[in-house]
């Protein structure tokens, strides 16, 4: 049985999507059991109109929220009866339970895990791994997003080995193909750190390495892991996040003064929105700590919440973080 | 008169689009001189297809070409019958000629400038500066692009300096918002880089400065300029191009499959690729030397040199280098 930890509150739409969440992930794997962590009456409230295994669910009592707008780390450490606070104090006690869904704050999610959890033997520091789907319909993994502002070469190089074991294990690619993230493709490019990392890349066995990416071909289906510092890395994701919401208004905008278009594109419109909409994909996961932490998105939906319990799931049953600590090992 | 050199080689179109682009450019700016550079005999055969005021055109001699694949800095001090060595011997000595457009090689443009002419006085570093349209029908200047792999906050701060004065001077934009390119928009966001650079900004009374912005905002319409380092600043522009260009065919493939939709929105799509065709844009400029450089995208066409003549037109007509010259010493 994998337990997991659901944090019910810190999204737009928690407590509900996130317990509906659980509910979901409960009716479809059967070695589950939820955790749920927040205001206990009001989980207990909601939880009876859904049919389920009550003996797979359990509850732990927080009733304070760490929001958005608290500095993550003196909240992290001072709020004894958030939800945040107790789900790290469980993971850092418990040797069965390994893993932990949130919505909430992502500074206090990342604070709590590298103030709480040990990192695995030999990384020097954990990185946050979104996944975005590409124009092939795979999905690409960019690590790191934004934990890491200041990376050197060996870090970039880890964050390459942890993404690729990441989208095998959970996602079942086989031999994922990683590529820096630089200025150009040529193997010379770049500033120092991008030199150096691309010859620890290239010299590593565990790693699939196909050479520098530019950014324009983040949604090509080229790569299937992405490795950058956290300050680029974040500025990827964003741009291409914003640059497609920008296309799709413009799109919808025409749609608007063309209604005749817009009846026969409607089907269309619809598939483009279910492609685009990240709550089909889950959340992004936080590599290189013991356990496993998935952040969803703050906006997300219930299915949202399952998809981050799914990966959270297929984590800790494929045992990502002893495939990461044997490759380090191996080196 | 201003005096604009014209390379009219490089480009996956030259010479042709280039001498066509100088054509169309004498007859619309009357009070310019067209000095096209490249195979005298080549350009004279062309030029008597044109209507135009040949006591407006020069040419200058010089039948070799710098190739992208070749090593920017060593081909720029070899190969003495290149066009661009020729272009750069012309705007050294020269007190009168002041502006170069070429499509040839961003690294040979960028090296020639560097090495070849002097910064503005007090500037540490050029950089390279595009434009990219945005979804209110305003440009938005990013500042650097990919000429400086590693900056200092003094440097960023100057970038954010030029840009600003560029878009007021040559696409006459009042007080233009200037934003910091960070992960997110609070002002103690980022690294070290972007906290010192977020000061230097915020006290430079030449400078509108609006705060940090998240990268995916950059089509918003909400900023003039973007500030950031040469890597980040590449990783932007072409990550919103390449997820623009992915979005782009991903409905060019939807209507494909709907024909019906396809005739309606027929003129949706042309204004469309109107809209996101750069060529209808002009070139990214090099801010920060003593002449006035502007590097037009490869694969450009005539119009893409007109406009990129009008640009290199606007900053001497506008003294912009004057002004970024004052605005230094008003420090």
């Amino acid at each position: 049985m994998i337990k997991i930890l659901v944090d019910t509150v810190g999204g737009d739409k928690s407590p509900n999507v996130n317990i509906e969440g659980g509910i979901l992930a409960l009716n479809k794997i059967e070695d589950i059991h939820i955790i749920f962590v927040g205001n206990e009456e009001v989980i207990n409230q909601q939880l009876i109109s859904y049919n389920y295994d009550k003996q797979r669910v359990s509850i732990i009592d927080a009733k304070e929220v760490i929001s958005c707008n608290e500095i993550p780390t003196v909240a992290i450490r001072t709020k004894k009866q958030s939800t945040l606070y107790k789900a790290f104090e469980i993971l850092k006690e418990s040797r069965e339970i390994n893993c932990l869904v949130s919505s909430g704050s992502t500074g206090a999610v990342f604070a709590g895990a590298v103030l709480n959890l040990g990192r695995i033997k030999g990384i020097k520091r954990p990185a946050l791994c979104p996944i975005i789907p590409t124009m092939n319909g795979k999905l690409v993994a960019i690590c790191d997003s934004g934990a890491n502002m200041n990376c050197d070469a060996l870090m970039l190089s880890q964050f390459g080995l942890m993404a690729s074991l990441y989208m095998q294990k959970t996602y079942g690619v086989q031999n994922p193909r990683a590529a820096l993230l630089n200025v150009g493709t040529e193997a010379e490019k770049g500033d120092e750190l991008r030199k150096e990392a691309y010859k620890l890349l290239s010299e590593n066995k565990n790693i699939n390495f196909v050479g520098n990416m530019e950014s324009r071909d983040l949604l090509s289906g080229k790569y299937d892991v992405v490795v950058s510092d956290g300050f680029s890395g974040n500025v990827l994701c964003k741009s291409t996040e914003g640059a497609c919401l920008e296309m799709s208004k413009l799109i919808m905008q025409l749609l608007k003064n063309n209604k005749e278009a817009a009846v026969l594109m409607q089907k269309d419109v619809k598939d483009l929105s279910e492609f685009m909409n990240y709550n089909n994909y889950g959340g992004a996961v936080l590599l290189g700590c013991t356990k496993n932490i998935v952040k969803a998105h703050g906006s997300c939906e219930s299915v949202t919440i399952l998809h981050c319990i799914e990966q959270a799931y297929n984590m800790e049953k494929n045992a990502l973080n002893n495939a990461i600590l044997n490759c380090l090992q191996t080196i």
